[in-house]
């Protein structure tokens, strides 16, 4: 028998998880909503399980709400947790009603002497067809609430705290998430708490987005959870400051060490920046959306991937995304972000090889592929608001969205790329219908948004403006949208062209540092290390910012959406370097469904040396060492092959080899 | 400008309502769970208003949780509740987001100087259609909320209190539902409570089915609501008992008195159990499952119509049931109670001409006829239980129930009747289909069902018993099913027929009864009213039981369902002899919708003098009384005709006439 665990409505954790998430984002201490619909949880379930006992069992359970408990169609009356139920030998068809009232999801906790609570267990939800009990590793104890996500705290005080401007400013020395402590000797003292990513943030106390007034009891006031690295406080008493900084407990398998001191720095700068933002799921940023967005979550996976490679994150991400698949809108709205969610589902497939999960999800994607088809055009284009409500979003940069919209059309060809995959996989037959509609938009892709004058595909053929932006032609490198003259031809005239207004964002570099890698151009990425990066570390980041740039000086740098402190200066996408090192540096790739095989193309990008490890799936990792010429491998899984000077050289399992670079 | 209203997402009201009323029925302080899916209300929703103002308004926005308010897509903060935002003339643009994440549904309560929440206010749920802001008369005032339900409450004391058994035998000398009050001069006091409907019951205290165990602090400690008569309290510390009756303040419009003083007495204890049964919906009863059942909520449907013709319970109670229409199941899991559903939406339409109501919800009737057809054979009938989780019900009654059972299929004619009505009202052109259906499903009843030898409908044709039971038989002369020379000879051969097994439920009794009086015989209702009815008054009853037996005895009248107590001792369905001597003695119903046109065919069926009202919709009403071989009549709305002496006399409007009987 295994261990225990908590059970539920599958996926009501996840939708739970997201209510709350998507409902804390504030802006001066009030409410600042979220613009889609998030789901809802139950409030009254069956769990029903038949076990087949040879003698008498005892049995108990526990639930976070009221529950009854049937035993072959036979209430048990004046139960409560501990006391028990025996069974009878022979079959016992145990049911039991959970309900709860108070906006959270309804879940038990059961154990037998031979079975116990897991996701064996079935939930009826009536009219609809039974489940499988959802369940989550994290949550195999009675003592533990499933409502209550699984944070770990530990106690952190300030580096420094400040008098300053009648008030103490306090310095956590780096930023920070948790719950900020404050401690009063006495009761009822009144006091402001201004938080602040920066020192001007937290200074400005008109203007700072986040702040608190507490009525400060006796003792420790535990607050909200927030982001910050500095707090201002204004109290006329005297107080203490600490914070319950809060995490949860993901382990590191990727590092990263080179010659290079700066890019060491910026490794772990992005490293402590990306386990800020994993917590329910993958935040965007953890000061002000402090929301999962379908696009930065899918930049996130690749970074995961490459560090932690927690399979759980994940999954909750993309479950908090789409919901049980009752929702009626795109991703967040935004039609881009649905392809990706489908994309992230194929390529959290490829990186782990989860068939529970992928068969769970495959079928959330059926009514997003509706949403989608139901804008076509005739030549299969997805026309980008036609649907009320829908918005394609491809970037914040200023580009020609009339009438389809050529970047989105490669994220849909990519879609039905990864759409057939996943059909394959699933063995449902509808791969063939997949293959033939990837293969119909990259055609007319190719026919009506490639400008042969130009040497590039323009934005939109619409508006008649002909315009030329990257965005289209990274995604054509990128998702291998065309030919490989044409992607010659992008490169030189879109890429290399600097008359091509440049990438902007931080979002879409990623995506063009992934296409320019892909094509072994590496001096982008080497180059952004340090200017962009780089610059970053030197001006203090201790987390990488949403956007940067170097031209801008002083609290320019703090400034966005038309905010003072709009810009996140803690936000995922900003750990790019981890993903690309591991993946463009060490060089190692799955080559086949969760690391059956794998490649490790090293290259130096310019450095003297480097060394770090890459996970493979599970807890295997592998470690790569180039120094002096020399590369030194070691990996605990099969299936690898070292590219290296045009041969292809196997990997051994749990045994170093030396090569020659 | 209309007075204010809370406005929520439309029909979150009820479904959460329904959710607490499902969830709250216990036995021995313990929860006893519903088996049928209940709904969700929302945890986040937009509510919007486009205002055009010539000169600058104040608005103000109260909410039931947290809100985010945009005038023209600028969000405005630092808002709370009484500090105004000043609009600017022309055009502006209100969204209010709304969350409330505690199992309550976002609700918000505004008003600006010429305009506030309304109904005319729309509702966002993203991906879907926008609709009409859900409201309800009862919430127009910014201090209530709308979670709250608006129940009236009206200190009660006991009106005796007797030292027994080493406690308290406290009487309120009739059935009541409320907050028990009890009051202690000390702190931390043990104390047990048992209920009863009967002395018995509460003085049972092992068996009884409603217990509380409070520990009393010092005052008043107020109790769950619970139904009672009697309340037996184990206490070592003084206390004192009292109760917050609770009740929904709803007037009576229709009234009844004759020159027999038990049949007076009859219809004040039937008033009494309707009004305790008349809560957030129509309850079964008040003590055991007090839940909303579709069937009992049918029969609610007419008394209440002849007693304070209430539409707002009505609307709740079907509302209710039903859900936004996201519900996969059957109502209450009962084929035949969705039938109930169907048709009385029509009913409730016909009685009050609610074209608003029909609309919301004719909608909702497409997804039980599609589970309907789904099960249907050759012939057109629905089979009972190929669905999984469907049952039919009809009667607790034993019946053959192989295969299409008769009785459902005469519900299912009368269904599509009642939807070819409805499409027709609505315009939707589908009745064409319902009158064909109703056509081919009364064709094949009276081509499989009818048995020529026994001269009446047999219970099913599959099993080959050819069964006679008095359920179909009885559909079949009340719904029309037949042909005149197939009711003469049911009405010989089965409702005359001793050896017929009788109908021995309250609940079928309560057709059986419609049925006979419908033929004008009225001998079964007259001998009941005394030998039913009054039996039970003679008993001392304070309101009607679930079911009597005249020749049961003692506690024996307490039992049901196998449990000691499991009798309700006030039951909706018990309020039958409201509608049956509204309808068939004062002799008034409506002849068109919303009594546009009615009748008034009197029948003093066997009594000296009668006199009475009965609503005729909104506040009209009219009255009538027989005596001395006269009949007086006066009505305040047009369109009545009397029929007496096969004429039809046209009733004037607030003219009383007297005609000669």
């Amino acid at each position: 028998m295994g261990k225990a665990q908590w059970i539920w409505y599958p996926d009501d954790f996840e939708v739970y998880q997201n209510i709350l998430v998507s409902n804390l984002r504030e802006q001066r201490n009030e409410y600042y909503n979220i613009m889609w619909e998030l789901g809802r949880v139950h409030t009254n379930v069956l769990f029903y399980k038949i076990v087949d006992l040879e003698k008498p069992e005892r049995f108990d359970v526990k639930s976070n709400g009221q529950i009854c408990i049937r035993i072959n169609n036979a209430k048990k009356t004046e139960y409560t947790y501990g006391k028990g139920i025996m069974l009878k030998p022979g079959r016992n068809f145990i049911k039991v009603f959970a309900t709860k009232l108070d906006g959270g999801f309804p879940a038990i906790y059961a154990t037998g002497d031979h079975f116990s609570t897991d996701g064996t267990w079935k939930v009826s939800m009536y009219g609809q067809e039974d489940e499988f009990a959802g369940t989550n590793s994290h949550y195999d104890s009675p003592d533990m609430d499933p409502c209550v996500f699984f944070f770990k705290y530990k106690r952190i005080n300030p580096t420094s705290i400040t008098e300053v401007n009648g008030g103490k400013l306090v310095d956590f020395g780096s930023e920070v998430m948790g719950k900020l402590i404050i401690s009063s000797k006495q009761n009822n003292v009144p006091c402001c708490v201004f938080y602040g990513e920066s020192q001007t943030e937290a200074l400005d106390e008109e203007d700072c987005i986040l702040t608190d007034s507490p009525l400060l009891k006796k003792g420790d006031n535990v607050l909200r959870s927030r982001a910050c690295r500095y707090v201002f406080i204004k109290c006329e008493k005297d107080i203490s400051v600490s914070m319950d900084y809060e995490y949860i407990d993901v382990k590191d398998i990727g590092s990263f060490k080179c010659s290079d001191r700066k890019i060491n720095k910026v490794w772990d700068v992005c490293k402590y920046t990306m386990h800020l933002n994993m917590r329910e799921g993958f935040y965007d940023g953890i000061k002000r959306d402090r929301w999962i967005w379908g696009g930065d979550a899918y930049l996130s996976f690749f970074v995961n991937a490459y560090l932690t490679n927690d399979k759980d994150i994940v999954r909750r991400t993309l479950t908090m995304l789409r919901g049980r698949d009752d929702l009626t809108q795109h991703v967040n709205t935004i039609i881009d972000y649905s392809c990706y969610w489908i994309m992230n589902l194929w390529e959290y497939y490829y990186f782990t090889g989860d068939i529970e999960f992928l068969k769970k999800s495959y079928p959330k994607t059926f009514n997003l592929m509706e949403m989608f088809e139901s804008n076509h055009d005739d030549n299969g284009f997805i026309i980008g608001s036609s649907r009320r409500g829908d918005w394609t979003f491809i970037d914040w940069a200023d580009m020609d969205k009339d009438g389809p919209v050529c970047a989105l059309q490669m994220l849909m060809y990519r879609t039905y790329c990864c759409m057939a995959e996943m059909s394959k996989v699933i063995g449902d037959g509808k791969y063939k219908d997949f293959e033939k509609k990837s293969k119909n938009i990259k055609k007319n892709i190719n026919k009506k948004f490639w400008d042969e004058e130009k040497g590039g595909f323009i934005s939109s053929f619409t508006s008649g403006k002909r315009e030329i932006r990257r965005h289209a032609n990274i995604f054509a490198i990128l998702y291998d949208v065309t030919t490989e003259e044409r992607k010659q031809s992008i490169i030189k005239n879109v890429i290399n062209n600097p008359d091509v207004p440049a990438i902007t964002t931080p979002f879409f570099k990623f995506f063009e540092l992934d296409a320019m890698c892909t094509i072994n151009n590496f001096d982008m990425f080497s180059d952004m290390l340090h200017s962009y990066w780089g610059a970053m570390v030197d001006l203090g980041a201790t987390t990488m910012w949403e956007q940067f740039d170097p031209t801008q000086k002083g609290d320019e740098h703090l400034e966005m959406y038309g905010g003072k402190y709009g810009r996140s200066l803690c936000h995922a996408w900003g750990s790019a370097p981890i993903y690309l090192l591991g993946k463009y540096c060490l060089g190692v790739r799955p080559t086949s469904v969760g690391y059956k095989t794998y490649e490790v193309r090293p290259n130096l990008i310019g450095l003297n040396n480097a060394k770090g490890t890459v996970p493979l799936g599970d807890n295997h990792k592998i470690s790569i060492e180039m120094k002096d010429g020399m590369i030194k491998i070691k990996s605990d899984k099969e299936g690898g092959v070292l590219a290296l000077r045009n041969q292809l050289i196997k990997i051994p399992v749990n045994f170093e080899i030396v090569e020659k670079m």
